[in-house]
C-alpha cells in the first residue's frame, strides 16, 4: 500500500485521485488549494466534484488545507503537484514549510517558465523545481499525453507517459496509477515531455486557426488543417529537443527519434485531443477569423486564461536569440514564428503556407 | 514546358492536373479511363467535374481515351497514374501497348498487392509495377500526404509528399507541380511512404471505431480516439518499415527516424485528414458500434468499395507469417491485429486497451 497525497483538487488533479483509488490498494488524499474549499466541500458532502461533474469515488478521501494532518504529508509516497502553473511556487513553499520531501513528487502543472537568462530557452517545471528543491531532480515524475480530466474521471480508456529522468522511477510510480483504463508508458526524457505538454497548447493556436481561416460549406477545408497539424508536431520536435538538450538536470541517453516523445502521447497524441477542444483551440479559432490577439483576449474571451500565450511568451526571447545564434533554424520552425508574430505585435493568424520548409 | 499527362479523370487524378495547369508552364492532358466518359463529356463541354463539384481550368485539355494521340502519350514526360487500384493493370497493359515509356511515372492510386509468397509482406505499386515494368523502377514517384482532392481542386492549401528511390527525381519531378497552394516535400523512401498511403485507410477503421464505442453525451470520449490514433501512427511506422525492408528495389538509405513518413504527411497527417472523413472512417463507425463486417458491408453500405478492407486482406497473411517467425513484435502492434481479426474473422470491433504496450 502506498500513500499518494494530491494536492489542488481541480479537474486534473481530482481526475488523477480517481485510477490510483479505484485499485483498493492504495491510500490516497485529495488536499484542496487555497482555491479549492467549495470542491472539496461538495466532494464531502456529496461526492459531486462540480467542475468535473462526475461523483468521485468513496475511496478519494478529499481534505481543506486546514485539515491536512502532519502525518499525511510526511508519509507520502507520492505528492502528485495538480494545481495550475500559478500555484507551482505556493505548493513548493507549503511542502518546504511542512518539511516534506516525498519519495516522487509528480507534475501533471503545465507550463514553460521564462529564463533568467534572456538568450536561453524557457525551463520547464522539471528543471525549475529541481533548482527549487532540496531533494534530488531525479525524484520528479512528469505526466504526459492526451487526458481529458472528465474522461479520465468517468473511466474511460486513457493512455498517457509517465517521464522522469531515472525511468526505474517512473515504472515505479506507474504501478501505483495504472488501472484496466489508465494506461501509462515510460520514458527517460522528462524535460522533451514536459516541454511538448506545455508547447502543445501554444502550437495548437495555430493549427486551431485553420478551423476557420478556410471556411468551406457548411465546414471547413480539411488539408490546411492537417498540413499544420502535421507541422506542429515536427515542431514541438524541435522545440522540446532544444529545451531538452540546453537542460543540465535531465538531459536524456536516448537518441532513437522514434522512441521521441513528439511523435508519441506526450506530443502527438496530445495535440491531438487539444486541437478543437479547449481555451487555446478557441483562441485559434477566433484569430483565424481574423481576430487580433487583443480583441479576443479583451472581448470573446475576456476573463479566460489561455496558458498557450502565457507558454509564447515565456518562449518568445529565448527564440529569438536561438534563431539569430543559429541554435534553432527559422525556416523549420515557420508555425511557432507565425503564433509568436500574434502574440508579440498583436495580430490575427494569418500562414504563408510558402514558408514551410520543403 | 513539360507534357504532363494524367491517367483517370476521377477526383484524385483530375485534382492532381490543377496545380500544373495553373503555373501557366506545362501542357497539361487529363486522359479518361473507359469508366470516365460522363466526366470527360462534361468537362469539354462545360469546364464542370460532376463528382469532385468544381470548374476545372481551361488549360486543363480532357480527352476521351479514343481520342488520346500517340503524339500525347509519347511525348509525355511524367505520366500520372490517377486511377483506382482496381485500374492499375489496365493501365499497365495500355501504356505498354502504346510503346509508352516515360520519363517519370508517378502514382497516386493507393493500396497493397498481395505477395505471390503468402508469408512475405504485400507488395507497394511502386514494387509491383517495377516488377512488370521495361523501365527503371527508380523512374517511379510516389505521392503522399493528407490531400482531399475537391480542397486541392479549390486551391485550398495542400502539403503533400512526392518520394522516389532517386530523390533528385522527386525534386525534379515537384518542380512541374509545386504551386504557391500545393506544397510538396520529397522523400526517398517511395515504398514506405506507398505503404503508409494505403495502411493508412487500413489503420483508419479502427481508430475511428473510437467515434462510436465511447459516446459520451451529444458527441464521443476524445481520449480513446486520441490513444488509438497515436498508435496507429506507431504501427505506420512498423509495417511501412517491414514492407520496405524487405523491398528489393526501393530500399532507403535513409535511417533517421525523426525523418520517417510514418511520422510526417504520408503518415500521421494523412491518418488526421483520413479518421472522421471517408467510406473507411464510416466503416469503422459502424464496426464500432457493434456490427459485424459483413452486416455493414452487406447493408449500411453495401456496394461501397472500402479500400482498408483490401489493404487488410493483402496484409493478413504476410503478417502472420511475420509475427510467428519474430520478424513483426505482435505486442507492439495490437490495433493491427485488432482490425486484421475483423477482416478475418468477421467481427465487430473490440479493442482491449490493456494490449497496448507499456
Amino acid at each position: 500500500m502506498a500513500n499518494i497525497v494530491i494536492i489542488g483538487a481541480g479537474v486534473m488533479g481530482t481526475a488523477l485521485a480517481v485510477p490510483p483509488s479505484s485499485t483498493g490498494n492504495h491510500r490516497v488524499s485529495l488536499i484542496g488549494s487555497p482555491l479549492d474549499d467549495d470542491i472539496i466541500h461538495s466532494i464531502q458532502t456529496n461526492r459531486h466534484h462540480p467542475t468535473l461533474n462526475t461523483n468521485i469515488p468513496d475511496a478519494v478521501d478529499a481534505i481543506h488545507l486546514d485539515d491536512v494532518s502532519e502525518d499525511t504529508l510526511r508519509s507520502a509516497d507520492v505528492v502528485v503537484i495538480g494545481v495550475s502553473s500559478a500555484g507551482v511556487s505556493w505548493i513548493m513553499q507549503y511542502l518546504q514549510e511542512a518539511q516534506v520531501t516525498p519519495n516522487v513528487l509528480a507534475l501533471v502543472t503545465k507550463g514553460l517558465v521564462p529564463n533568467a537568462d534572456v538568450d536561453a530557452p524557457p525551463l520547464t517545471y522539471a528543471d525549475a523545481l529541481a533548482a527549487s528543491m532540496t531533494q534530488p531532480a531525479g525524484r520528479i515524475v512528469g505526466i504526459g499525453g492526451p487526458c481529458i480530466a472528465r474522461e479520465l474521471a468517468l473511466g474511460f480508456p486513457t493512455r498517457v507517459t509517465f517521464a522522469s529522468a531515472d525511468e526505474s522511477l517512473a515504472t515505479d510510480t506507474r504501478q501505483l496509477f495504472q488501472t484496466s483504463y489508465y494506461r501509462i508508458t515510460t520514458h527517460s526524457n522528462i524535460v522533451a515531455l514536459e516541454a511538448c505538454a506545455a508547447l502543445k497548447n501554444f502550437l495548437c493556436i495555430g493549427v486551431s486557426a485553420m478551423f476557420s481561416a478556410y471556411p468551406l460549406g457548411d465546414s471547413h477545408a480539411k488539408n490546411p488543417l492537417a498540413a499544420l497539424y502535421n507541422q506542429a508536431v515536427r515542431e514541438l520536435f524541435l522545440l522540446s529537443n532544444w529545451i531538452s538538450h540546453a537542460s543540465s538536470a535531465h538531459a536524456s541517453a536516448r537518441a532513437n527519434t522514434d522512441d521521441h516523445v513528439a511523435f508519441d502521447l506526450a506530443g502527438m497524441g496530445d495535440l491531438h485531443v487539444t486541437v478543437g477542444g479547449g481555451r487555446n483551440s478557441r483562441l485559434g479559432m477566433h484569430l483565424g477569423s481574423g481576430k487580433i490577439l487583443s480583441h479576443v483576449l479583451g472581448n470573446d474571451m475576456a476573463g479566460v486564461t489561455v496558458e498557450g500565450v502565457d507558454t509564447g511568451r515565456s518562449l518568445l526571447s529565448g527564440f529569438k536569440a536561438a534563431c539569430k545564434s543559429g541554435v534553432l533554424e527559422v525556416a523549420q520552425l515557420p508555425l511557432t514564428a507565425a503564433i509568436l508574430d500574434c502574440i508579440e505585435n498583436d495580430r490575427a493568424f494569418a500562414f504563408d503556407f510558402e514558408q514551410l520548409p520543403g
